[in-house]
């Protein structure tokens, strides 16, 4: 998994559908095609018209429901399902989705794809006047919103909390009948719309669960709208008209599976011209051999450079499939080796070569170092870096795990700081133009950035930051590249 | 497990202490003392002065901790945990204690043995003015009543809780520095107070745990009771002074091990005595040959009888040491076979006698009957049940999983008819007096019933019964005996 | 498990049917029923007629069998089952039984209880001819005997093959469409034949597992026999005619389950008495004011003892029915605190109280000892004890895992020694005619002993030791009792 | 795992190392990089110079060692281990590798990756003279050829035995103080043997294991050598010189890992070059868009195809990550869905476009057919198959898993007709010339076809088939084409 080497780490999936036969197996499907935004943990709960029955657990999909009795026990034709990332920990079950409430008035089912940048104001204020929360999640925040609201219709509340709460979201919801979809004001999380041969509304993440389910892309939901899916059929409302698209660029970039389509843009082809305008910005040298990707996130990107640079493709690294989520590591003096079993340098392909690798992001550096120390182990002659995005400089506060902003190797150098640290012999990024001429939605309209979010290269936020607006402005505490260097050279 | 046997299951264990080293493996030992009273959940949560930290899961308490990391990862001197019975389901693991809150302004951790017979009342109105419950144990609602208290100082807003909730109750809170223990106004649940060597305090529900972790027996927790451990030792202080001691009789039956003590009473001793004072109002027959126990909650019972009766205390039934808690019953042909694996008749020992069975209760009257078919199958030449208690005719709302009369035989059926519908040649029951007798509570001061409560046989409860009241008084419908001998004369 | 707490290891149950359908699924109830006899491996081999199939895992028979798919892979109406004892140990999983020979003219499955006496002596000689054994287990070498007759017929070259092999044994064979059975000329293990409704034949080591799948009991497998068992019907044949019974008498001191019948002695029974007649030899002092038993192999013998001495039976010692096969012991600190998760004195029975404890045998004295300091420490006055068996001096060659004599305390200490080790007040034996006297077998007719071997106590074996002749004959290292009792005041 | 889309079943991996403190933890890394050889089953056997012990289990590689204490029970400087493919079934551990053998006289482990020809003939042999075999494994037959030898010492009958034995194998023995590795007389098998820093002496299956451990390339095995690695240094014995080169062509197109170099020539680079060439024997149509490559094994090939073509790369398909592997499919109904889990199509890149897919081979057909079926239902105008290698027609007898010709599509159809059967819009395989060329190993000298086997598509086999000598030459019954397609238009 790349995200585990980079240290990014995706948020989640979710996935609704309404009127299918054993909804939690279509359920399960559609899941498994959203496994790469989350493997820590997985549930589903289904509907069968009178009571919602829940199974979730950590661990894969596949892991969580390795016992059949589990999925049989979720009985029904509506069901909606969630993977996650969750911080390691002891007991994160607490947080794995969907969440499922009962209430002496009915059951209501919630998950989740997204991060609410007001959730500790929110928290704060409902604890004062006496909620409690069993989650860290902020998606329980929602649930508490709508039912403070007590003598409010259902919808009505729901379309008030929803207006309460800030940052990117996806949220679905089910109560005994109902599914309910909402999309952020912004539309940072994609979600998609989807429709099966019988008939049947499905909601996801990305496309590729669709796919997965033999299910037809409709459209993306649009931000600030509420789908409500139930008997009478979809109804598509809205819980606000104030909207901006501005989806998340590291969807693009990084997250999302190379066969979804999200705005109408196939991911692999954004990314491959990412690649092919990575190559015109930031050249090869004359003397460069190769291209080569880093598996499996930076391989569109790198065709892409390798196509438009006129140079041949090659698989210089390649990732060990059998890495065990829970590795051991037996022994301390073998921890270092630990490393190498990730990612392994093609000595016959890059041993006195000049070599252009491309990634698709940098984060904290850790990791490109050591590619570029691999390569060169195994002789490479020069290493030199392209990374198809821009440099990732301002945290990401709609949806994923890093949000701090000392931990961004891109807010503390300048790129040739950068490029001493990681050892290469050259280093270059995509520009933020090229980034969005590489995605070009062509529903964007006259969104700025061609209505994506940019602001973790440029600092723009296209919302308040609420909780977090203090921590973009935090100064960084930078050790000077000298001392990083010395450290390195002396094996710390 | 007796208890799987006959379908009362118990409800649960609770062990805190405060201030030694490793305080979690501590409680670890603590609960594995207390395995008896629940094996479906286990969960510790520990706190180093600054944070909690928790560990739970389904499963026997071993494992749940099989993993080494797990317990160590529970950091700090002092720690509370739990072990649970909870119906069989998909989802009970948010039901597994102890809970662990996070508040903004610090972390509580709770967990709980009882039964509140307000719960539903208190949980309708905390909902109506917008608290969202995520599992469905009466446990979480103390903390939203404390909670709701927003302007309270903690241990105000705690007592004035423990006013509100009613029933049978022995809870255990921790904050980062502070350990609490409460128990209700009429002590049902039992709870004890150690100490150890060092000086460290500690509560559990039994004195068994107490003993495991070499911990000295200082008192029983009174009714009304709330202490407080900390820094600075132990306050005994009281939420109510309204109090009226009356023990659950069903731990000296049944629950609880026969090493602890509770209220000055062995229980093993109170069992040997029960079982005498039955021979006494339960004669056997001129013809008996021997006594014989339903293995393991009944043998106290079983030598008692024996002795006073002058008869020969014999192993007619032998219990299988191991049963698998989820055991497969691979066709449907061999399901009966099921019912005979965890219980097996001597042959040797019964064939051709004239045998005297005691046991502790007769709940449903299912494995009572299953147990003298299978004497009988084994050459048996007659099969007489005593019952170390009384007829057991009115649920149990202090504890204990049931609460339905229709569940309980003596509810719908007189003595001779119950004699009938187990086909044994007699029946006999302890009467209230002599359980009273048998007991002894030498605290009891001028208590009703010698201090217990003996609800469960005369229908006269020490509290109101809340939610719970309209449900003893719904007429029961009772199908006549010969129908119900008709049908297992045709194998239905 | 009082065996883990003793150290003596039993060795295996062994189970086979023929001619019912889904024959697995009824050896799986069968060896159910005889998983006391051992707890480290369980496996099943069936025949459909044409074909073996095996199954086999490390654990107990329901953890093996967790997956219902396994048992019903075992297909066809004949099959052979198996529990075992074996040395912990990283591989062990090469010893789990039945074994499975596939050979180009047919497979035969093989399972086994017993202990080869000539065993090393055998596969020297096969080795010696380019044999080769993959498992270190005895009951390999039956196969490579038989298979080294290469031109005999298989029923002949099996009668010539039990001729070779000495010591206790009882061996289930299985091909395609028969079953074998046979037993040492000795009948050391016990192996008897059953019936089912339908006709079928089962052999199986305890008549308790013949109750378990409904089979009614016929009579026990006599020394040399060898039976033979396919749809022609059942054929007694002999390998052998030069037989002398001796039935392993720990079977009836330990082994056995109570309600198992050997020889036509009830174990219960048979342990009750030696309790009586051991009351009768070594009194109870005049002070005692009560017997207990060490649960749970000894309180058959408790009862009988407490019944002859008109003393009161009561329970002084209870055991943990939870305990985890592979428990985690979190600190070196704790580790003592896992001794006494195992049994718990029950203080509020014997403080204060001059107490009986009688146990089955004293093996290692280590166990004994702890009971003791048990004992005392929950306050007995007086701790005495009294075992139900002669003192254990020489090893045991026909079937358990103590076979050196510097493990048995009474190898090599007196009666006054062993009592002052163990820091009783006063220690008693059985005599061995006593042990005779009890158990009385009735078809022993002039069988020496009873039919009985008692060469552990006596040292005379009924049969030459073979590879074991000069191990009785070492001479042991006899550590002054002084000098261990300084060191255990020194808490070493 | 492509290997389980194709059906083509990889053998084993070896690996062994002489000291190295750790040994096994040394081997543990180097399995890992020998993964993708099997998935089955690991094991490893250490020796500490005195011991030989040994872990082994079914699963992943960190499956089997999840438990440290597993790892660590493996000690010594020494250590041979293995991962191996094996046919599902309920038993297959007895066939998990390395095996270890006790004899009397000292201990041997042996693992092994190949297949024998003459093996079943081997086993009469021995059988017929009183061998018992354990495993179903060709491996065994070696130490019993070794120990039949009674009288030679073990090295002579070492060599003396792998005179014998027939076929493909590469043999990692291992005593107390030595350790052996064995190519047989053609080399089929990969075997190298590299050098650690302090100069330990590796051999392993594949080079990518060697830069997995740090170890620096050394040398191929011969055909025909016997290595003896022990604390006098390596020894590069022969068994045999009667050797010819002919190394197994499916390693280069299909099994080992692109990273690896056999006999001198890197794996992804001869792949690469299989494209180029098949670029041109088979070129693309005029109307082609686009190169795909079938995830893992084929992208190589793929990148080679589209950069001799001149056509851009594209990632049309990609693969799931997460495949569980033991899958669960809930219902009959969702099985068919159970096959789109492990690839998906990229809509967004294959609509309306015409393709080139191309893999490396095509064994049974179905995975091709159900590639091209997905493509077009994601829009493909027209998929147009490339193979990478000649067509599949003769079994491969020295390694993997199908040895049925009837199981082979090439075996029964013409080119043209497989087009047909996969529905493709065009089919083209690689010649054998082009095969040899592609891969062009420096040191073949003169060995007929460049030092490959290429029997598989030519029949000529370079040794006799011994036991596979008719089946070779059986009838095939080959359905007609028209009748599939019919049973496929009517979805059977």
């Amino acid at each position: 998994m790349p995200y585990e080497i980079k240290g990014l780490n995706e948020e989640c999936g979710v996935f609704g559908i309404f009127n299918v036969p054993d909804a939690a197996n279509v359920t399960y499907f559609g899941l498994h095609a959203l496994q790469h935004r989350g493997q820590q943990g997985a549930g589903i709960v289904a509907s069968d018209g009178q009571k919602l029955r829940q199974f979730r657990d950590r661990g894969l999909l596949s892991e969580v429901f390795s016992n059949p009795a589990d999925l049989d026990f979720l009985k029904g034709n509506m069901a909606i399902g969630h993977v996650r990332y969750g911080t390691a920990g002891s007991d994160s079950l607490a947080n794995v989705q969907p969440f499922l409430f009962h209430f002496q008035d009915g059951e209501i089912a919630l998950c989740h794809n997204g991060n609410l940048t007001n959730a500790k104001t929110l928290k704060k204020r409902l604890e004062d006047s006496g909620s409690v929360f069993q989650s860290s999640s902020d998606t329980e925040v929602l649930i508490h919103l709508i039912r403070r609201k007590v003598r409010m219709p259902f919808i009505e509340a729901l379309k008030a909390s929803l207006n309460e709460v800030k940052g990117g979201f996806a949220f679905l919801l089910m109560t005994n009948d109902t599914l309910y979809a909402a999309l952020d004001p912004n539309g940072f999380r994609p979600l998609v719309l989807g429709q099966m041969d019988n008939g049947s509304y499905v909601v996801a993440s990305e496309s590729c669960a669709l796919d997965a389910v033999h299910a037809k892309l409709l459209r993306d939901v649009q931000p600030g709208e509420l789908l409500i899916i139930n008997k009478d059929g979809i109804k598509i409302d809205h819980y606000t008209t104030e909207t901006q698209l501005a989806v998340c660029s590291m969807e693009y970039i990084y997250f999302a599976r190379p066969d979804s389509i999200i705005h109408g843009v196939n991911i692999h082809t954004a990314r491959k011209r990412m690649g092919m305008l990575l190559a015109k910005e930031q050249p090869a040298p004359e003397d460069a051999d190769m291209v080569i990707g880093v598996p499996n996130s930076s391989l569109s990107a790198a065709t892409g450079y390798a196509e438009a640079a006129g140079l041949p493709y090659e698989m210089g690294l390649i990732k060990n499939q059998y890495i065990a989520r829970t590795f051991i590591q037996p022994t301390q003096a073998l921890r270092e080796q630990g490393v190498k079993m990730k990612l392994a340098a093609v000595r016959g392909v890059v041993s006195g070569k000049n070599i252009i690798v491309v990634d698709d992001s940098i984060v904290r550096g850790t990791t490109s170092r050591q590619i570029v120390q691999m390569l060169k182990e195994a002789g490479a002659k020069s290493v030199h870096m392209r990374i198809a995005s821009p440099p990732f400089k301002y945290p990401h506060f709609y949806g994923i795990d890093i949000s701090e902003r000392k931990d961004l190797m891109a807010a503390k150098y300048s790129v040739s700081d950068m490029c001493k640290l990681i050892g290469a012999d050259s280093l270059g990024f995509l520009s933020i133009p090229s980034l969005i001429k590489a995605v070009d939605m062509p529903d964007a309209g006259d969104a700025p950035n061609g209505g994506l979010t940019v602001a973790y290269f440029d600092g723009k936020y296209p919302t308040p930051l609420y909780d977090y607006e203090n921590q973009v402005k935090e100064p960084l505490n930078v050790e000077p590249v000298e001392e990083i260097l010395k450290k390195q050279n002396r094996g710390e």
